[in-house]
């Protein structure tokens, strides 16, 4: 029965980047293309977007947000307003020279992100201060030509969503910041099941044009971090470098003050490389494009195939499916294993007599007998049980990953014998981040939100401290 | 009360291309860019794309496609396999000469539309019969370099669907093809209240690289068509071209059959030419983003604000607004009927006494008094009122508009001083089509799947009639 015919992965502790290939490929996730870095989402990969959109969707219109679409292409002297932002974006973008049969007059980039499209759109469409706020996102790609590609976390094309908001004081802008960073906190926790760390980027790590960038910091399965989503706040920067202006209610002119945030495509790597295990993906129930599989044992052997389509449409409400292909049950099992699909019911002509079905855990690998009628009530249950079995999980994962330096032979210590996070304290001194790089990989993550004394000095140059920072080797 | 405060649009008799632009603007839907053809999707706008997303995307799943996502860009090679299509698209494409820093060795086109790369993919994907058929749909934008661009009409760059598909047989990919059209011709004709003309187009007209295109047209309020979705029957022309195979049951190797089908936001254009009127957009309910504003007189006395919010609170599962806003009554009017809310509620001290609103629809202008008790009740109903009666007096603009005509003489005559449809019989040479077009503007809008016998005769050689065609000229 349990025989594996789904072709093996490689396991996690042999090589992880191979099992990460491995999986998203027997996945059905992407195609790769004639193209490096650019990627086909099959139907089981985008999915699971569509799910994330969805939720995202939903919790950024409750907050006020509306959506919008600005153009793919920005001109070169768009781009070049504002000095940080050119400088940052500038080495990776694609430049379309040429329209239909004749060279432009200007080159056109693809968007790699669309702060100066919003910008230049804003100053058209911003007068008063009755025109705020502006609080707009867009479901976009964008495309941003990287030198080494990895399939959802690094590609040369992304989907993603970008907001983009203006607003009349400094303080609405922080707040409309932090708003959306405990968004994206809050649905990484409660629909992906992954726990993470709310913290500020240092001068060095955030991005270029912006005043503060925050971050949200995931923990992988192999003791890298992931960055999973960033906010950032721009104070009036671009506003004066596109002259985004608004009369207030004094009748004086004033700048905007503008943020941005934004998430990727790259959750979905998050999802593989947190819950995954060596039987492929495993999904969070409240992102799993199928949440119940229904495998008929025996299903040629009258009443299988009817009572398996009965239990499915008894769980209406769920995304279930019946596997009614002609592979064998242990090829079934294994392929939906490989899927990540959260709960698995078979039933065979002896359970159709019993009225009971198996029902197998993903997560967990559990089984129990259950009754045909009771499952109605039982598989939404176990769903949220196995929603949140994974956070803890995941979260246990990430504190037992997570370590405190206090002198630089611990933090070296660490960083090459023990993958995960190290909080440390840090001078603020750029140098300092850069050594630490150089000579071990890591990086800052994050100045977290939630502040620790763990020693006076810096873990590097032995200055006095003056932020905890979580520091690691990353994606 | 019925005072404009909203700046007059020009009238629809006067100028109908400078109503359109301005129904377009002042209803807030679009913003232009610095990049000519370039446009923003304004909130007001994109609310009533995702709606129209919302919508198909349902019935698209309903008869089992699947979404993807595939590259923006295609490598030049891979665009010139197939001969008829390259010769279509090239002329018109977007090309990406540098990535980073560096000239690229192939230039990409940005996708003026996604047949060759679904191919590619198809080609890598499919193998056996088991993996048939393929039925894939993506949601994207695609550029075009028009040299002529209007709002939603025409723009080098517009949001659409594509959906792809890979098929055993020829049978089968023709009833996809027919079963899409149908499906848009429903949607139209359901959600959009658009009556539409289903039928083939002649060789001239269809796609490039089809065997044949089938439309639904539809007509717009001056009397000219406009083709408001595709569907597309390859044969095995693609699979020669790229080398699509499969192995069937005999394990004899196949080309694959394959369609491809496409809607775009041109649709918006259509719902404000068929349904708008001199005072803005007439949004048919199903795909309003508000369907009820409830608008507060006197809304600082004691009571209003809070019978308004009662009201929309009331009405939950329909889309309500209350516009609280400092704007006199008259000017909110106006603002609504621009916008093309389907019902307006009006409600000030006296109506609140009285447990009372003024509902005023926007598609006739009709003002009624009801209770506030009622609306629950009656304003759901009200709606799906006003939805069939868009439709039905669509049908009708379209079925008085529509004329035969039995000799060049009338059909002259027709085209001349009748803006509409001309059913006409044909020959079914290209070379009459092109005269014809040469003559009179008008183009074969297609031949429609229920033909008519109006003469023995081609309206314009004289020849045998082959077909009975609509004729228009078109957007």
């Amino acid at each position: 029965m349990a025989e594996k015919k789904v072709e093996a992965i490689t396991s996690m502790e042999e090589d992880f980047a191979q099992w990460y290939t491995d999986v998203v490929l027997k996945a059905d996730l992407i195609g790769y293309t004639s193209v490096k870095g650019f990627m086909v989402l099959k139907p089981a990969g985008y999915a699971i977007w569509e799910l994330i959109q969805h939720e995202l969707d939903r919790r950024f219109k409750e907050t006020g947000v509306e959506n919008v679409y600005l153009p793919l292409l920005i001109p070169e002297s768009l781009l070049q307003k504002e000095k940080d932002h050119v400088e940052g974006f500038a080495p990776e973008v694609a430049w379309v020279t040429h329209g239909g049969l004749s060279e432009l007059q200007e080159r056109l980039c693809v968007r790699p992100t669309s702060e100066t499209l919003f910008c230049d759109f804003y100053q058209k469409d911003i007068t008063s201060y009755r025109d705020l706020p502006k609080v707009y996102n867009q479901w976009c790609s964008v495309v941003r030509w990287e030198k080494e590609t990895r399939p959802f976390l690094r590609s040369r094309e992304f989907l993603w969503q970008e907001g983009h908001t203006a607003h009349a004081t400094a303080e609405e802008a922080e707040e409309r910041t932090i708003q959306m960073l405990n968004v994206y906190a809050d649905f990484c926790e409660q629909v992906l099941a992954i726990p993470v760390i709310k913290g500020q980027k240092s001068e060095k790590e955030k991005f270029a044009g912006a005043v503060s960038t925050y971050t949200i910091e995931a923990l992988m399965h192999d003791g890298k971090a992931l960055q999973s989503g960033t906010s950032h706040n721009f104070g009036d920067g671009f506003a004066r470098a596109f002259g985004v202006q608004y009369t207030d209610k004094e009748n004086k002119l004033q700048y905007v003050h503008q943020t941005s945030w934004g998430m990727t495509t790259r959750l979905i790597g998050a999802i593989i490389m947190v819950h995954g295990d060596d039987n492929g993906l495993v999904m969070p129930p409240r992102v799993a494009p199928t949440q119940v599989m229904v495998v008929p044992i025996q299903q040629k052997k009258e009443g299988v195939l009817d009572a398996a389509d009965q239990i499915a449409a008894s769980l209406s409400g769920l995304r279930v499916k019946v596997d009614k292909t002609d592979k064998s049950p242990g090829f079934k099992f294994a392929e939906q294993e490989m899927r990540g699909i959260p709960i698995r019911l078979e039933i065979g002509p002896r359970d159709v007599e019993a009225g009971q079905v198996i029902c197998v855990r993903r997560d967990t690998g559990e089984k129990e007998t259950l009754s045909i009628e009771s499952l109605p009530e039982v598989i939404p249950q176990l769903l949220e049980t196995i929603q949140k079995d994974m956070l803890e999980k995941a979260r246990a994962h990430r504190d037992a990953h997570t370590y405190v330096a206090k002198t630089w032979d611990e933090f070296t210590d660490t960083v090459e014998n023990r993958p995960g996070f190290i909080k440390a304290m840090w001078c603020g001194e750029t140098a300092c981040e850069e050594k630490i790089k150089e000579l071990t990989g890591a990086t800052t993550r994050c100045m977290p939100f939630k502040q620790e004394n763990l020693a006076d000095t810096c873990v590097c140059c032995g200055k006095p401290a003056k932020k905890m920072v979580y520091f690691g080797r990353a994606y």
